[in-house]
């Protein structure tokens, strides 16, 4: 099984337990837009925390107050923060999703010490990517949020980006391990790692996913290129998941794949207690509504 | 002025003194689709060096022989390097050319300290790409030469961009040194570069160039991000060049271009006496005449 498009992930059968989706400073159109699009609304509740009335005004004016929701109040960003966090641990909400605020601040209440949701030593950024020319959802990591992975954080990204994968029912998916070429060059660290990381989930995680590192990414991805280059692996062509050697190339390659590969793209941040919906200024109704749908597979952990 | 496909750089009024390209090892069949291609055969002369009489063979089956060349006899890969090599030492070739045989053995006989030709004390690799979805010939470095340039291997690398894109003409290229965003981040060596280069260069090459980093992919490329995150400079969604922090990031950035991009891509040695071309094993005809007409506009510096 492979899923080819987001729009797959909004054709399931209505769960009947919504997902409950807690909107931190929820004064925010394109956010509102996408919680109550007639796809997303059956499958999340949302609970908007924020100014009430300016929320519930943005609400009126486009009908959304006729389908079911909670307002939650909060007078400033922070204030909205630590409510969003708050009713995570109260159980409340399943995932939480940043608003119209500072991304520091949205961060800066998820990592707190005292009162945090961080439950894996490592928040993770993951990009799952719906291309023009990949046959199916094309996973990428982390380009967003750890800036130089070591080998231990590499592991962990590698565990976030299966997690994902298999919530969208994708039970062995393929990794590769980007590299410039297939050889490992001592003079590139990144290229050591891969071939470590290989060994090392092939010996212990062997029944989770297929990997396979340093490849390039013409042969992670061309069946055709690694055919004219006599190159086999249970992984070319045909990878689910790439891990990358840090946030440079990984952040390179995403926006060339939004950018130039006309792709469209949902991020989502791992490593919480619930997924985390951060989309960047620029995201529109649509990219925010992907977001929401992956958000809500991982959440329900491959009920799909 | 800015040229927009390779197909420009093929209309360009043949100059009287055609450019001589010296291929090694000149029994590769694509070498020669791409020499003698109706409209590469009018600028260029070509000194094919390899077994004569099996490259003489190749190109009667194709009806080639009514046109200007030269055969050198060469018995094996390494004699027809260094020939290659000779023949530049005695200006009777402006351009090498890849033929049919290991790149090492090649690249050996180019670097070697008796009769090599380096000029600068590196070489790097140079892709020149035609994206659907960019307005104009976009040049990237350093995906295939060198693996993790140092300051000052980097400050080469863009003098060899520039040199490049002043050949075709763009007097002053735009360069955008990539991050991950435009701030700079001391846990990212490469992104402190970015901005010492950037001063670097606007204080001592101010007429060569105009250049931007760290700055995004999306930043440089794309005029309408660049506007919704109201980010100006004068390389903001038109860059002509972009200078990566390392082969990975390149490597993957000018793969994803050609493969889920769909671009074109010419691709350069820069560094040495004269200009190289070095096509992979997978590149087609098209691959190789676009690199020809790139390495054909370099030799003549900006006669176009």
């Amino acid at each position: 099984m492979s899923i080819t498009s987001f729009h797959q992930l909004a054709e399931i059968t209505p769960h009947p337990n919504k997902v409950r989706i807690g909107v931190v400073y929820a004064n925010d159109l394109a956010a509102l837009q996408s919680l109550f699009d007639k796809t997303i609304r059956l499958h999340v509740f949302p609970v908007l925390i924020g100014p009430k009335k300016k929320i519930f005004q943005q609400m009126e004016e486009r009908n959304y107050t006729d389908y079911p929701y909670e307002l939650v109040e909060a007078a400033n960003e922070e204030a909205a923060a630590q409510i969003g966090t708050q009713l995570v641990h109260e159980k409340k909400i399943d995932c939480l999703m940043k608003g119209h605020l500072q991304t520091r601040t949205f961060l800066k209440a998820i990592v707190s010490k005292e009162q945090g949701l961080v439950s894996d030593s490592l928040l993770s950024h993951i990009s799952v990517n719906q291309l023009p020319n990949y046959h199916k959802l094309l996973l990428t990591t982390d380009g967003g949020m750890v800036a130089a992975p070591t080998y231990e954080e590499k592991k962990k990204l590698l565990h976030h980006a299966i997690t994902v994968m298999q919530s969208l029912g994708i039970k062995k998916p393929k990794i590769g391990v980007l590299g410039a070429t297939e050889l490992v060059n001592p003079n590139i660290q990144s290229s050591v790692e891969a071939e470590k990381l290989m060994i090392e989930f092939e010996e212990k995680f062997s029944d989770k996913c297929f990997i396979d590192g340093p490849i390039s990414l013409d042969l992670a991805l061309s069946q055709e290129i690694a055919s004219i280059k006599e190159y086999t692996s249970a992984v070319a062509g045909d990878a689910d998941i790439l891990l990358g050697p840090d946030i440079t190339t990984m952040n390179v390659l995403g926006k060339s794949m939004t950018l130039l590969a006309k792709g469209k793209m949902a991020g989502l941040i791992m490593g919480a207690q619930i997924p985390i919906i951060l989309t960047s200024r620029g995201s529109d109704a649509e990219e925010k509504k992907n977001a929401i749908l992956l958000a809500m597979s991982v959440s329900r952990g491959g009920e799909i």
